[in-house]
């Protein structure tokens, strides 16, 4: 069996192509054959250095392939075999050991998450930027139905993400009025989270450079799009709901604050605000905190998205009932690992929405 | 009948002494003769000039008293006769209007709580600082039991807002840790409502200068005080939790931002941070959001008291189960109302913690 | 002004129409002029003597009409004018009271529902099977669009169960599986609320004679129904929910038992059984708790609808995403009052869904 | 090494003692010396052939004791070492396989629980009645304090039924009233549990038998104990609650129906009932579901316990707050079994409260 190509990054900004031995599969682990991997924000601040990780590190946190080889006890477990396509959560922790039991630290997983383990634990292949990527047992993957391809399964993840933060975080109910601040992919996903529990009306801001997301946006559902550059987004979002302030707010913008001063003023007294996107090394130097109060406002910071999140996402998937295809924007090879990461950030190529890697392209 | 002393605020920092006539009762309303009303910090920001009042207003939002004249169809809807003690909800509203349903100001009444509705409003005597209190029909009171003195029943605004915002609102269970940042009379009716859920360990935080409100803070439940000037406050609390952070934290403390970038640091990932101390002009000029993301923090502002929290605040009060006589600083005359206030804030006297008014004290 | 026509039950199963004089309208109060009254099976129950009421009363308590005469205090509070389309909440009670406030009867409203309080009191019109309707102080109203006709808005009732039966209660969320048991108007009206929600499979039940009901369950959004006359209906719910059993049960099923007995076989561990359908004088002789136990099945008994269900309601009839028009199956005049409650209730007639009075109709 | 003694059930009212080899422990299990072992109803249910289980089977599931042996990945796993005091969950499941994801039985452990599984399953000692027992790699098991005794820290199941069915199943908060129907083991740690959540009025209802029982419930923090012989049960918990009803019933009593319809009586409007006595073949005759409709009441049935309860009751019971030692009412030996789970029937002896098996007392 030959060697498996996976992209490691070594420091910040710093991506080579490496080769590893394909692992030994026992009773109770598996391979996956990697033949899609989402890219989400995370990943450029982890290839930025914003982010500390254990180097080197195999990137991609989003997996999608096909089973290759499996043990018989990890075939049981997983109800798998060979060739199922699955997703595969990020997390991976034993959720029996003291760690997980109090909240802290797995004390048996050697890494809490792939892509980001070290390669300098065994076996290695700990990320998604690669050919195959191997399956621990305390992993938890979720079947996709064989009809659905790779690059559509790989949406499972900002689609997870939508579902997570966009209802569960804020208990959104069928009705309730939500502001989405940021048309990214997870934007787009809290979207379609939004318009499949009844809510509405949906609305979507962005920049005047993000016109076709927002077409995307109102296309998926959305009822009402703000171009933030040309709109004073807080009156427009206050006339949206008839003067009242918006049920529920979700800012999934990158780096921005302006957003989070701006929720504040949009959201209905006693509303929730969902706080998932990345602001980086910028303050909120302006942060009334009385205005919370006076206000009665719930503010909700959010990261991991739960197995019932990725459920909803692949059930979505599957369905069809979105044009989810105008989502996948770029695919790119592994040898172009840190263009599709800077093209996601817009430093790169334009028109991003979601893009993913597929380890066997060439 | 003689004529009604009251103090009326003119503008910020403006205080007098005015006559009212008697307000004529009728069948559907009452006069509450005031026999103390407590003071809050937003009495300070209202005589400060910063809460926005229409003046002239008569201040106090705590009146207790006892029913000196009711209509028959008041005292049949609140179940109330003359010479009963009752405690008055600040908030008035009619619960049924187009305003009250759609979650906007109340289209019915004057007005939208006693202490904040302006004198040139007939029959003038919506407040607290008054020898009378005229009882609105949408009033909400709460019967106390006659064994109860009006300075121990006019600790029921602190209290319940001790239930609303260390209870319901981080929906506090027993067996979880709580951190109070403030020792003052939310702080210590806090520890009470926490104490009362069955939860623990109970830290309280102070400055040097509170260390007879640490005491009291002991006295009433509290497991572990702090003192924010002479120890690491966040390092002592995670000791204090085993290393695991608090799982709800209640920031009651004024003007002062740095409790809120602690409590930050100090709350376990996935818990509650309470937000019910007013910063004023104060800016949280370092604030990090990411750190609420990361952590996957909830903040949740909160302002007003429920029914329910008042009543246990009630029951509380009645059974002795807690030396409240110690919360009951001191009391003040209509003519020290200026003092009261500044004796609360700390400008002046020492030793306070509930202050209240008293209307017939010479 | 000429007298108003109503019918009044004197007794169960007899109803008559008499006259009475047209109320006189103060300042706080307002007359309808009925245009529309829905009929659910509570009217059948009540004209069956079922239910406890004082006669002799107005039955009606789901009226739709145009505000006729107006107080002006009543106008500033309700925001309506005369002519105005409202929908009338069937409840009454002041929310502010002794009573209201510790969950016992209303200490001020002279009855507790329209359709339910006797003619002896003044001024006799409370209930919709009436000309006109007089409006209590204490009512709340829903304002509907103009260009919804009556008869439309008449489904209010029915469609505000729904939300609050099937998808409040169970708290139903995006993804979940639901059984709708009994295809009558509430049955259909859960069926919307399940598909407002996003939630799927929509399983919906009935019998060989509800063909058409259960066709237009599933024009409506419903995914499977079932005839459980001629189908195995907990094998046919296992295997709508691949094996899993139902996340939730919604039993809206007239007088029969086994439904109640299927729910809790057919309903999923740990899943819950919302009870909505009168059995009347019907036990259930083989309930066997230990089976609730085991499974960990929560039953929960509703009735009221609150006001946030009731304006979905409002919002999804005005919105013409469902063929509503559909379900409004017939329109009897006041003299044909008692065969509009014998054909709900399938004694007379046929093909019965929504059924409605026009008390102007000749 | 010797043979392990234990109590061996090979069909319906059949125990013997039987001899086991000491399983071989690898690097990832543990042997538990059983300290002693807690019997609870089920214990009789399973004895009697009410429960279905694979014969033979070594029957307890509350075990208690020190880790005789332990592999070094288990070790760092579970945060333990030889000599450390614990307690053991009942249920076993590895939480990550596709059984357990969705809810059904999990595909790794071969059983679901100790006290159920099969000696013919290597390596035979899946239960408490024995000597040692088997410690599978997912386990979930609690650290003891080393100061507590093996008989106290053996009240840890039915302490954490306690916080599971009176304090989490019915949500129960501060300043609620509780009706705890039944004063056996679960009754008691249900006034500990509601007593710890600041609920009251606790009231506590038994047989004229249960007198002991009855003061025991008091010395806990009972307010109220109701002889249901001698008194009028619905009045007395009506009287209790000042009219109202009470907010949360939680049924633990054994094979009598009377109390579930009793329940629905005391209950208040909108209340919950928590069901968590086994009722055995006894039906409710007389079951009427319009009552719950009527009256918007839930019914909860429970039977599971959760970490966190477990974790609350070990924390109750390190604490010494209450005379715990006065429910550890019989201890017997292996041998003495049968007589034990008897004595827990009432059967045989008298005064049964809590009752344990000590596998090392001759």
């Amino acid at each position: 069996m030959s060697d498996v190509q996976a992209v490691v990054q070594t420091a910040p900004g710093e991506l080579e192509i490496r080769s590893f031995p394909r692992p030994k599969i026992g009773e109770d682990d598996a391979l996956l054959k990697v033949e899609a991997c989402g890219i989400c924000g995370s990943d450029y601040e982890q290839y930025a250095g914003e982010v500390q990780v254990r180097f080197p590190v195999i990137p991609g946190h989003e997996p999608v392939g096909r089973i290759d080889e499996i043990g018989p006890k990890a075939a049981s477990r997983w109800d798998l075999q060979v060739g199922d396509l699955v997703v595969v959560q990020p997390g991976i922790s034993c959720g029996r050991c003291a760690g997980c039991q109090t909240g802290r630290r797995c004390r048996v997983v050697p890494g809490n998450a792939y892509g980001y383990t070290s390669t300098d634990i065994t076996p290695s292949l700990w990320g998604g930027y690669a050919q195959y990527m191997y399956l621990h047992p305390a992993t938890i993957m979720h079947k996709v139905d064989s009809s659905v391809t790779p690059r559509m399964a790989a949406l499972y993840n900002a689609m997870g993400s939508g579902f997570a933060w966009a209802q569960e975080a804020p208990d959104l109910r069928a009705g309730q009025s939500i502001a989405i601040l940021g048309p990214g992919q997870r934007g787009l996903a809290s979207v379609i989270a939004a318009k499949e529990t009844g809510a509405g009306p949906i609305i979507v801001t962005g920049l005047r450079a993000d016109a076709h997301k927002l077409a995307l946006a109102k296309e998926l559902g959305a009822d009402v799009t703000i171009n933030v550059e040309d709109d004073d987004v807080v009156a427009a979002v206050r006339k949206a709901t008839q003067g009242r302030g918006v049920d529920v707010v979700v800012d999934v913008s990158a780096y921005a604050t302006q957003p989070i001063l701006d929720a504040i003023k949009m959201v209905r007294r006693g509303g929730t605000i969902v706080l998932a996107g990345i602001k980086g090394s910028n303050r909120l130097r302006e942060f009334n905190s009385d205005a919370l109060i006076f206000r009665e406002i719930t503010v909700k910071g959010v990261l991991g998205v739960e197995y019932a999140s990725f459920a909803k996402a692949i059930e979505v998937i599957e369905s069809g009932r979105y044009p989810l295809e105008k989502l996948a924007s770029h695919t790119f090879s592994l040898a172009d690992a840190e263009t599709a990461i800077r093209t996601l950030a817009g430093e790169v190529g334009e028109g991003a929405i979601c893009i993913a890697i597929d380890p066997h392209m060439s």
